[in-house]
């Protein structure tokens, strides 16, 4: 039996979202886009997972489209704003805790002349609003902020953002990476003032292999990802039907997100009670993070050997993002956590699914590798 | 029961596929760059798909490189070429008959400053080797040429490519879209000079979502999908391993290329053969076209009425590509079709899995559309 909680980095599939990829796989193999009926077929499988998603985020279908990935959903939303905006303005303004989907799009762009801003988080993993206002001027062309950090679970105040780019008379767009907010606490991108929002299947029981960019009516972002015209031109290709259909399953299955937020709020709480007992550990998460997302340093073991050890007991945490493979994590450096504390760093990530069990298991699992390798 | 014959649009997963596809969601669900036994399980999946590519192509598996699908296999190619020899030179040959994966690259590269050259096709559907010759200049950093065509199945002579590059004192990179061909015809990189080759999953009875890029050992991309690093930084994002993993089950159900070929061929000169009792039935397809691929025009039948009255017997054909949507062949005008055969057009795409009753059955099906609707 195994404990996984590594949930930020990837989820099991949930059976219902594995059904329907079967199905997609067995029975409606068709093209989408073929003008036949093995065609039309899976074209009405496809309309049907975009207006899940759109019922699902409150928004229109046409504001849907599919990508392969979170990180295709970023790259498209970013390039896609600055190759439609260049001759707009040169400004783009991001922060030093977004994932490095986002990151790397903005140094590709500094190559390609953009001038780009890293805003740094306080302490408590949140970027300072009025650095934002101050940096947002008449040549900024897009602010890219994600919703939940993927390593310690901070939460910005992305319904803020839009209201500050309108206030600097700055017709930039407002990117954001939901992909692990989504799912987990509401948002509405109208509401929000989100014109671009990614999101990611694999990271609420999807398949991996599918992601999606909401693109709000009016945003007007050219396509990087070019041929068929698949996705009204925005990402081309065809469409990996399984994973697309899947996606939508899991978002059927999420069941109550105020309900699983409330459980997770609780196990985390029980959990960091329990920790109380252990010397030097140490919370990096802020108080007021998603508590899906518990980031601890436990002084004086690394990592990778905390790790190790609780991988040995078939129990599964991280030391940052999946994503950064055992780098140093820059995220931790950023909220002010100490070098020698981002070495002894773990992601502990919860699903809806995670139980007291789960928890207790992975405490004692930390109490046995403190024992064994601080003596 | 149905019968499906658009299998250049896509194919019906194999059993083996859907199989590994399966496992993958259920049993090894971890994200490959995780570090702990969940992740490094499925990183030895990952491995294992990579190994069975690279075996098939005869490379190394360092050369192979798993994308979505092959539309961003190309786009990887082309943009990653452009990127990384800008400064070498602007100018980028291509054909008018490549699939609009690569040739709303190339127009995309135009608007960013490329010089971009579209070689015709003669009626026999090859591109004139000597006006590459003479195309090809210091200023030259790619030449895309696709191996099979996707409409009409006329074969490209690959090998002759990368020395015409070479006798130019060209650097070009020789990009070869392989999608039509990959699992078809024997097509080994290597050999043939090939510096990027085009694969996708499901076109060979692989599942949606997964392409790979052979990349030859030296020839260096700037990656255009960021992010994570993952696939060495050529394609970021969590990886598609359902879809991953599946292709290389299908790659290992391919059975002999061979006599898989010397079949579809069989199947093809039979059904030509019957075709001749019709009148005003005409083939576009060349004679030396790969036999899985059969264009012809039935006259006085626009396509899209034939497409419906064999999708109402359960026989499932296209007009043109999936990708072009019942737009009017650009490939057909190209190698000089008449533009009112052109909108009669049918694209037959055998698999290894065709029989002799299917093709007997589609046979049946024109014939009783020809009847009632040329009357």
């Amino acid at each position: 039996m195994s404990v996984y909680l590594d949930n930020s980095a990837t989820t099991k599939p949930c059976a219902a979202a594995v059904k329907k990829a079967v199905e997609m796989m067995n029975e409606n193999y068709g093209n989408a886009s073929s003008l036949h009926n093995c065609g039309y077929s899976a074209k009405k499988e496809l309309d049907a997972a975009r207006s899940a998603l759109a019922s699902f985020l409150s928004c229109r279908e046409n504001e849907i489209y599919f990508t392969s990935s979170g990180t295709s959903a970023n790259n498209t939303a970013i390039f896609g704003t600055a190759l439609s905006k260049k001759r707009e303005g040169r400004k783009i303004i991001t922060t030093k805790l977004e994932h490095p989907s986002v990151l790397k799009s903005f140094e590709l762009l500094e190559h390609e002349g953009f001038e780009a801003v890293y805003l740094s988080p306080g302490k408590n993993g949140k970027i300072n609003l009025d650095e934002l206002y101050n940096a947002v001027d008449g040549g900024t062309v897009l602010v890219s902020v994600m919703a939940v950090n993927n390593e310690i679970g901070s939460i910005q105040e992305i319904s803020k953002i839009k209201d500050i780019i309108k206030a600097k008379k700055s017709g930039a767009y407002f990117h954001c990476d939901a992909v692990q907010a989504f799912g987990k606490i509401p948002l509405t991108p109208k509401k929000y003032g989100i014109d671009l929002m990614s999101v990611s299947a694999h990271k609420i029981h999807g398949v991996k292999g599918a992601g999606a960019l909401f693109v709000s009516s009016g945003v007007k972002i050219t396509p990087v990802t070019v041929g068929g015209g698949q996705e009204n031109g925005i990402f081309s290709g065809t469409e990996p039907m399984p994973a697309i259909c899947a996606f939508a399953a899991a978002v059927g299955d999420l069941g109550s997100i105020d309900k699983n937020l409330e459980k997770a709020g609780e196990l985390k709480s029980l959990f960091l009670e329990k920790l109380k007992n252990l010397d030097k550990v140490y919370v990096n998460s802020p108080g007021d993070a998603l508590p899906y997302i518990i980031n601890i340093s436990v002084e004086g073991v690394p990592s990778q050997v905390m790790l190790n050890s609780l991988s040995a007991e078939g129990i599964y945490v991280s030391a940052g993002s999946a994503c950064s493979k055992g780098h140093r994590s820059s995220v931790l450096a950023a909220v002010g956590v100490a070098p020698k504390l981002i070495d002894c760093a773990l992601r502990i990530s919860l699903s809806k699914n995670t139980t007291e069990n789960d928890m207790d298991l992975l405490y004692n699992g930390i109490v046995n590798a403190v024992k064994r390798i601080r003596r």
